[in-house]
């Protein structure tokens, strides 16, 4: 698998950031996966030509009651939407993530297919080009959930792109919690729901990691209460660090044998956050994500939101992701009415979901179960 | 198994540090539980009276080379030697640990029964009253390796207390590491080897997990290189929080469904080390167990090193481990000659193999396991 992944990681390396760096070993390649994630984080990679573009709602109602005024929605259209207006889909990215990390998956006759659909990216709230903390707010930016991400998507689909109906609604890890709360609370809009390395909820577990990350980041002298002047790099880095182990495998981890490559390896994660990430934004970000309760707006009652979905529900959680592990994917099996589970059979722990590498296992299976899943919504 | 472990917590709290807690509600017993880990860390659980003593090594070398004069080892002993000096036992203890650790386990009848056997406790090189970074050294003090610990202790066993025999030896985690380096080194020494949840060697996810801890460490302010003259308290709290949900199971930290508790439990842990624990002693002691490695002195063959074991071995994962996960204690019972590998059930993960708390289903079958090796042992 190492030999696929490496001519893989050549391409994204070649159209990314990392573009002078050169292969001279096969141990190399992990190291080469982490720069093409970093690459893929700060949005260098580019598998179809997009229309970037920033929708305002003039004024934003947070979940917790506070306000924004002219909340941004930063999004990327690919392909063309039908007169019917009947072929869109909504591709949501993780907590790292911004409107281009799925781009991979995007173009003709790939995963989303831009020669059918009208696909749509879109910047959560808190990064990209969408509003976020280092706007200017810093640590006063509203802490937004996943439910406001979702009602500032629904304004930029209806208001902003005249969508009533959308196909399907998906996307990896926190932008599997997007899909699920759009189907929860918008349960007539979309024929199907894409929940990549998903989770039901966000865990003791996972908030005891993030949790782990905030406090280094705010153990970092730089950091200042949120009032920095210069980014809290070794705490950013140092949350990278944290993070690493958990989103990888014990077996994926056990083939780094070189030591400089390992060295290198588990600084790499960080270092991505570091270079792509104001710490505020990233901070306000993992803390949506980690305290992601889709129970909260039915008295703690999981089973009950979970009832609202009436989508058609893929949920493709990583054989071996102990981020979110699959018994929280489970969850989703049980109380989502029409659902398709299926593991994706990976060393590559919670990555897995996200396959930028084209010539990667992950990455095949990836696609052929969205376009499986796709061809089966249609011939409904 | 709450209530059962509640009650046990009750006694182990009333002996130590935390005498004033309260117990108000059934859901307090888990952040309880780690206040007795705590009280155990600091050593202040004796279930039986102990002999402590200090052996002093006059020119100690370490594996590195390096020199101290004057290599401090203290020990406990309980219970009598017999004439034959045919009855020692000699009981090792974990990474955050110190002689005082197993002290639940060792009494009349108890696991290791005192009433038949002359059971010594150890502080392992770097802590409790063996010499240790903390005395002057500071950063200073010669990196350790676990096979450091062993030889000082073969002196101590040898030259201070004249046996030439043990019955056995273990304990579990970082005192399992110990133990087999004592089954390679010392083959002949003992009948037998206890290796609770133990590890063949610290892989890649281990270093990873420490690494982390190690950098939360020197981020904080007060850390100056290891030279600072205030403990960086922040920064072990920190290293904890990052341990905290690698040492227990997800389906363990979800019994936890209390906010407030759960808030308490995610940084009594590094609380607690930050409370036991000079910064400089724990960075070496973590750092010796992140890197063990019993294959160094074969060429990194670790088969070869497994295969001078001659004593009979016990090893004892637990099924929910996550920091020592059971595929490496599997490596122990492929290589090891006469092994007999039980797992612990249990939803601790790590924590499993350490029991303090005698009313839990974890202490009964650690208990159990230990009896039944030692009874057949004898009986050869």
């Amino acid at each position: 698998m190492q030999t696929a992944t490496q001519a893989g990681i050549v391409t994204s390396v070649a159209e990314g950031a990392a573009r002078d760096l050169h292969i001279r070993e096969e141990r190399m390649s992990f190291w080469l996966a982490v720069a093409a994630l970093a690459a893929a984080l700060t949005g260098h990679s580019m598998a179809v030509a997009a229309q970037d573009a920033v929708h305002v709602i003039p004024e934003f109602t947070f979940e917790s009651g506070e306000k924004l005024a002219g909340m941004k929605v930063g999004y990327a259209t690919h392909g063309k939407l039908n007169q019917a207006k009947s072929n869109a889909i909504l591709v949501t990215h993780g907590a790292s993530g911004v409107r281009t990390s799925n781009a991979a998956l995007i173009g003709p006759g790939k995963a989303y297919d831009t020669d059918k659909y009208f696909v749509v990216t879109v910047d959560a709230i808190g990064g990209g080009n969408s509003s976020q903390p280092k706007d200017g707010l810093g640590p006063k930016f509203p802490k937004y959930t996943i439910r406001d991400m979702v009602r500032a998507q629904n304004d930029l689909l209806t208001n902003g792109l005249g969508l009533a109906h959308a196909v399907a609604i998906g996307g990896p890890s926190m932008g599997a919690q997007q899909a699920l709360e759009w189907g929860i609370h918008y349960p007539d809009f979309m024929d199907g729901l894409l929940l990549i390395v998903p989770a039901s909820r966000s865990d003791r577990h996972v908030r005891a990691i993030f949790d782990a990350v905030e406090a280094a980041i705010k153990l970092d002298p730089n950091y200042r209460d949120g009032n920095y002047t210069a980014q809290p790099r070794d705490g950013i880095i140092l949350g990278g660090m944290i993070y690493f182990p958990w989103l990888y495998s014990d077996e994926h981890l056990s083939t780094i044998t070189d030591d400089a490559a390992w060295e290198k390896a588990s600084r790499a994660f960080g270092t991505a956050w570091a270079n792509a990430w104001d710490a505020n934004s990233l901070l306000s970000r993992y803390h949506a994500a980690s305290r992601f309760d889709p129970s909260t707006p039915f008295g703690g009652d999981l089973g009950k939101g979970l009832a609202q979905v009436k989508a058609k529900t893929l949920i493709m959680p990583g054989m071996t992701d102990r981020t979110l592990p699959t018994y929280l994917a489970r969850e989703l099996y049980r109380g989502i009415k029409q659902a398709t589970y299926v593991e994706i059979p990976s060393y590559l722990g919670h990555l897995a979901g996200g396959p930028a590498n084209e010539a990667s296992a992950e990455y095949a299976f990836v696609t052929a179960q969205i376009r499986k899943f796709l061809a089966e919504l249609a011939a409904k």
